[in-house]
């Protein structure tokens, strides 16, 4: 079964009746700055480049994206998504056990029953936040595993792993011959972000992957574009060998360089959303029967604290689409992810909160 | 490694200092019609559907699809090309043995090879100009075979297999549980497309699948849109649980239905390509140097009998580029593909080849 995700307003909108348009979707952590200027210039500009099958070796997009991490192009493979490098990634890995967060992202957990891996969870805890405990991380790695998964900032809880606890479970991993694959997807959101990617240690970590997403921050996700930066030779030939040629269609690769060097829509994207998401959470914590996690990236993981209160029902009744969390492992039905969005809809779902959990 | 193919006037483009823009690209086999004006508006229109992740269950694209075809609608599945679906289903059957023609489309092979399926080949003859045999066909299907690949019309030969034919191995495939995949991405281009597919078949036969492509009809190989139709539910589900979310991309899925749906574009690409390929054919069997087979989607293929010629270098150093078939098994360098272009580019091609050929 194809797995539920955030986003879904068409399903929303069908059960209850309501029109996609009419809905806020709070489901989906896309910037809601939207889609930049330049990029749509471009695909009208350029709209006949879809008559051309795209470049098969994508190397104008991956010269930019390789210029844009300060990483050798070699190490740069792209994808349709940033869910087709985790698909290949893991098929080329192969990996008999595999360590992953409980919650993270879901597709982990399926592209790994693919290749038959078993599963490891590390169970993060509420009382710590949902924080990784640097000791507790580390002795979960052991030689039984051969690839452990870490999203940071993890979705959908939004805390990060700090460098210093990475920079040693990567040791530990070169150590024991185990592939560490960093899902960076959300960290352009992040306010430090340059320092927070572990693109760096690319060069001398042959056992890391390190895995990011045009999606999310440049408000793509129909357009489809992701890469994967590792500078593992033997893993980037098994991947040529398996992967499909042209996933990325001729949009998503004119795209890539256009977004990269969009530093307007880059800067005023972060002073965006480090304000916003001041905002948002701090109305979200004056809320007294939520518990509000504190956001690193571009979305807000709560648990409602009042009980027998289902919000995704409550807030679809007003047009408000929010991403229940109840099919993550180590989640259940109480914890909900809001999308930061512009400062009218963020005030909107603040008011309508209130509203339904009786402190207006 | 990726398999080389027709379309990549960037490699060659590269390798002879010629600008892309300048060269006349016979080697790709993609509607010279161009984009249809429909889509292009409602690309244009529709600009910010990319920034909303597309409907994950594809649901308005599936209808356009089965009512186009006249089959059920849960017997679909839409790919991001046609690629995604042959790899899928062959993923899905994990095939030990299949049968394949020897040549045919290069991209069944790699994805066998990845299954690790072992490949037993059905070498067409030239004698026979390189047409399916019933009896050497039927012959080969034994119980060792999982799986039979038919490409039809076949890829790169141009020759189709006839219905009675199709029918016949169908029911022997059945009779041993083998699986039927015919690929018909180009029947759209033959005279009697509708009388030729075996969509008809699909509902009867659950051990058949057939593959289409909207890419080379409709002129958008860079926006990524084929499908896949079985009544197999085993084979479908199956095809759920592995497959990656949101591979076809927003502006994809929105262009199935407008395209199925213009039937201006389709009656008036239908009509060109009976001309053209009647006047394309025609004039390749004057060239006396060359041995022509007939034609029966948009491209022509044919051997070069003068002796060390290399067409392919003496062409592109005149800015046309042909598809060679060297890497095809079961052909030489001898070998050649051309697509069915414009009056103006055809007559470009005929008369440079005469040139090329010293028979000018």
């Amino acid at each position: 079964m194809k797995a539920k995700h955030g986003g879904n307003i068409y399903e929303a909108a069908f059960k209850y009746g309501i029109d996609v348009d009419e809905i806020i979707d709070f489901s989906a952590n896309i910037n809601p700055l939207g889609l930049p200027d330049k990029l749509r210039n471009a695909i009208v500009s350029n709209i006949d480049i879809i008559t051309k099958y795209p470049e098969p070796s994508y190397k104008e997009l991956i010269d930019a994206i390789a210029k844009y991490n300060s990483v050798d192009e070699n190490y740069i493979f792209p994808g349709n998504g940033a869910i087709e490098i985790i698909f290949l990634m893991i098929e080329a890995i192969s990996p008999k056990k595999t360590l992953l967060l409980a919650p993270t992202f879901i597709e982990y957990e399926r592209a790994l029953k693919k290749v038959q891996s078993d599963i490891n969870y590390y169970e993060l805890k509420e009382e710590n936040e949902f924080k990784v405990d640097r000791q507790v991380l580390l002795e979960k790695i052991d030689k039984e595993i051969d690839l452990i998964i870490l999203c940071n900032p993890n979705n959908p809880t939004g805390q990060i792993i700090s460098k210093e606890i990475l920079k040693e479970v990567l040791e530990k991993c070169k150590a024991q011959n185990i592939f560490l694959i960093v899902d960076e997807a959300f960290i352009d959101f992040t306010d430090k972000e340059i320092n927070m990617s572990l693109t760096r240690f690319v060069e001398e970590f042959s056992n890391l992957i390190i895995i990011k997403a045009f999606t999310k921050f440049f408000a793509i996700p129909g357009l489809r574009l992701g890469y994967g930066i590792t500078s593992n030779k033997k893993l980037k030939d098994r991947i040529e060998e398996i992967c499909q040629p042209w996933t990325i269609n001729g949009f998503a690769s004119m795209a890539g360089r256009i977004l990269l060097e969009d530093k307007e829509y880059i800067d005023k994207s972060k002073i965006f959303f480090q304000k916003e998401r001041k905002y948002l959470f701090e109305s979200l914590k004056n809320i007294k029967q939520l518990q509000v996690f504190k956001p690193e990236a571009n979305y807000i993981f709560f648990k409602v604290l009042k009980e027998k209160v289902d919000l995704k029902t409550e807030l679809i009744r007003k047009k408000i689409l929010i991403r229940q969390c109840d099919n993550y492992v180590n989640l259940d039905s109480t914890y909900y992810r809001i999308a930061i969005k512009d400062r009218k809809s963020n005030e909107k779902l603040i008011k309508t909160l209130k509203e339904v959990l009786d402190e207006g």
